[in-house]
């Protein structure tokens, strides 16, 4: 239902565009809510954005910025005239402005901040990293102190509501502002007026510090299903609040980072970024690729002798580096994946070692026996049966051990285990891989002539 | 700090065990948050789970069989008795005690159910997919009338609030039970008391359709941050309320599906499942890639004259190969995640299609010339270089166009792309780079055996 009524508005703005009805744009596109506003800004041409932008309401403007991707939101805002662009950022959350800020040129930025009445609210955040929870905050949270009354509390916040991101769990600080507890709307609505915040308070209370990157304030606050996580400083001053749509947010980021990063794409960038950004990304990666298959091609050359004699051993490359390499994928897989979630701590290495050493020995020896059963019916020589299967066989278990090791290896190195591990895992299986192979078919190559 | 506090006790609670002292266990587990109590009691053998549960209040029990992966979880409640599992279930939210018994073995699970006095709560939940928006979804919401005024939302809210999982986002459904608006307990607390909710409400409310995929919703929530959502029948009456836990997990469990999913571990689970279970999800994918794999072996035997002949082209199979299986796996996976965040939309796809021939192209031109330029380096020979380069080229554009067709198709068909793009698109590079390369290097073996 929604979702149609997204699409005929798409359509009837385009048309509009194409008509050069920019007013009319503009109202269509106001009728929107800010997602969906955002989403078809970004389908706009770069003229149409430019035309259409100064059209709308600046509340919107901000709104389409905040939701627009960082990439999108800094080239669109690295248009605007200086006056334009300090209104806008006026408009936005002071966590979202610094974001924004932080993509845009020194100059453009320090120009910006300058000219900017609300300067003074979005410094803060330019001191934490875009990817710690101190970038993530918002500061807009309503603060009680533990001495106020219900009702006090209650008052505070009809007057501070209106502004407030989040009103419906609300932190309590002493009288050094340090946090102490948290209580929650609805605990504070059914509270007899006139007891002390601190008696109907939870002291205990969960908050992250601002330093602290974001993905552990996301693994916290998914633990502990909170709507609301505090931040505080070394000292345990509270400093803002991170919400629930930056959590969500933040979990899909690092999903997407994941699986960017097990697919060879190291960068994340949206499906529909500029060429050459995608091939800044995607080049080198391949590059690096062709530089660790040297290696194997390498271990091939010394056995061409073996290939020249035996060319049929070739034709069952594919099997043995194909098979090995899925299973190290496999084993790589369930590892990183167990280690961003926290379900494997690096402690338990060996556990989970031991446990991929076990399922690489099972499938090896099903698979193997498999392999060598295909050689022997298709080419009728049970030693090529023999070298293809032990060959499968000791590729699992390697590729056991590769997939579980590189990562954890890497995890305690402080490397992104999904970044680095498919590479790494893909380099020693195949490598492995050719020098078992052909070094079993070397040893037996005698045999393995007369039955060819 | 919490995660020590976590550690020291789990510490504790293992101290316990091992003296068997089970009453000083229960009373270690109870002191934890949830989430930490299942997780403990995930770590424990069998035999002290089934020991130290009975020990643990209801109300424990209940929210670490929720907590719990469900597979444990399922295993646990299998292991109890009748009517320890009813008091269990009893204590449980409906939508949590459905998915559990869903789980158990029927006869268990009708057993179970005939002894509850909550059955005709949780009923409603076992029509729904575990995986749908009714399967999500809770009923134990507060919901308001339209012709309600402020004051007296507020005083409905004050009785029935205690049980309701959300009390900060109410749904507003007219005469009939229709969803016809939302307000937040911010709009009813600050709320002239005699305004009429029907007033106050903002009717431009999202829903999702019980039988709707789970993720369908989870997208409602995360584009347009909503912290709760409505979940109606057909006809638009209210059911119930998908929450913002819910939301976090579902994103979790679908980001985990995808990334097992294009790691070849055809089914999701987690990191330390029991060995058989993993052998059933991981083997029968190897054994498709063994046979998938067969088709490269194919083409390669066509070839074995030529690999005879010119045993260096062998040496070469590792990049050719690899290289384009890198490129195909980054293309794919762009277009399998832009798929998931609904950044490409199917009718786009053309599109994706164009992107990805060009930056294969570039890349293609790249990485071939570095390969030609490597393969006459190491062997002198250009006609080698040639023939690597060329075939290179050649695999890179191929692997861009299965890359994202692949998956596209895939989703057109519905199938799921995650599932069958890398092993499709694997077959695809592989058995077309082995052609193309053997084939060049068949046309022009004259020149190759002269030079090698």
């Amino acid at each position: 239902m929604e979702r149609q009524d997204v699409d005929i508005a798409l359509q009837e703005i385009r048309d509009a565009l194409k008509a050069r009805d920019w007013d009319r744009a503009a109202v269509l596109v106001e009728a929107l809510r800010p997602p969906d506003q955002a989403e078809l800004f970004g389908e706009l041409a770069l003229d149409e954005q430019d035309r259409l932008l100064p059209q709308l309401e600046l509340e919107d403007s901000a709104d389409i910025l905040e939701k627009l991707e960082e990439e999108k939101a800094a080239e669109v805002a690295q248009r605007l005239s200086p006056a334009e662009l300090t209104s806008i950022l006026s408009e936005m959350e002071p966590d979202e402005a610094a974001d924004l800020l932080g993509d845009l040129t020194p100059a453009r930025a320090a120009q910006a901040l300058a000219r900017l009445e609300e300067a003074d609210e979005i410094r803060p955040f330019l001191v934490y990293p875009d990817e710690s929870a101190g970038g993530l905050m918002t500061t807009a949270e309503v603060v009680l102190h533990q001495d106020m009354t219900a009702a006090e509390a209650i008052s505070h916040l009809r007057a501070a509501a209106p502004d407030a991101e989040t009103v419906y769990y609300l932190f309590v600080v002493d009288w050094r502002e340090h946090l102490v507890g948290v209580v929650s709307l609805r605990q504070l609505v059914v509270a007899p007026p006139r007891t002390s915040i601190g008696e109907i308070m939870d002291a205990d209370v969960i908050s992250v510090e601002a330093h602290d990157d974001q993905e552990v304030a996301a693994r916290l606050m998914s633990r502990y299903d909170v709507v609301a996580l505090p931040v505080v400083d070394a000292q345990g001053h509270m400093l803002g609040v991170i919400t629930h749509d930056d959590l969500v947010e933040v979990l899909e980021e690092e999903a997407t980072e994941d699986i960017f990063r097990l697919g060879g794409v190291p960068e994340e960038h949206p499906a529909d970024v500029a060429l050459p950004a995608a091939l800044r990304t995607r080049l080198p990666w391949l590059v690096l690729n062709l530089l660790t298959a040297m290696v194997s091609a390498l271990v091939l050359s010394i056995f061409e002798g073996t290939i020249a004699r035996v060319a049929v051993l070739a034709a069952f490359f594919p099997i043995v580096a194909g098979v090995s390499g899925s299973a190290g994928t496999q084993s790589l897989t369930v590892t990183v994946r167990g280690l961003a979630l926290g379900e494997i701590s690096p402690g338990e290495g060996w556990r989970t070692l031991g446990r991929e050493v076990l399922i690489g020995l099972a499938n090896g020896v099903a698979v193997g026996v498999l392999i060598a059963l295909i050689a022997l019916a298709w080419r009728g020589s049970p030693a090529l049966g023999l070298v293809v299967g032990a060959a499968t066989l000791l590729n699992l278990i390697a590729a056991a051990i590769a997939g579980a090791l590189v990562p954890i290896g890497l995890q305690t190195l402080d490397v992104d285990p999904a970044l680095a591990s498919p590479i790494l895992v893909t380099t020693i299986t195949d490598t492995f891989g050719y020098f078992v192979y052909l070094g079993l078919a070397t040893l037996t190559i005698s045999v393995l002539v007369q039955t060819r």
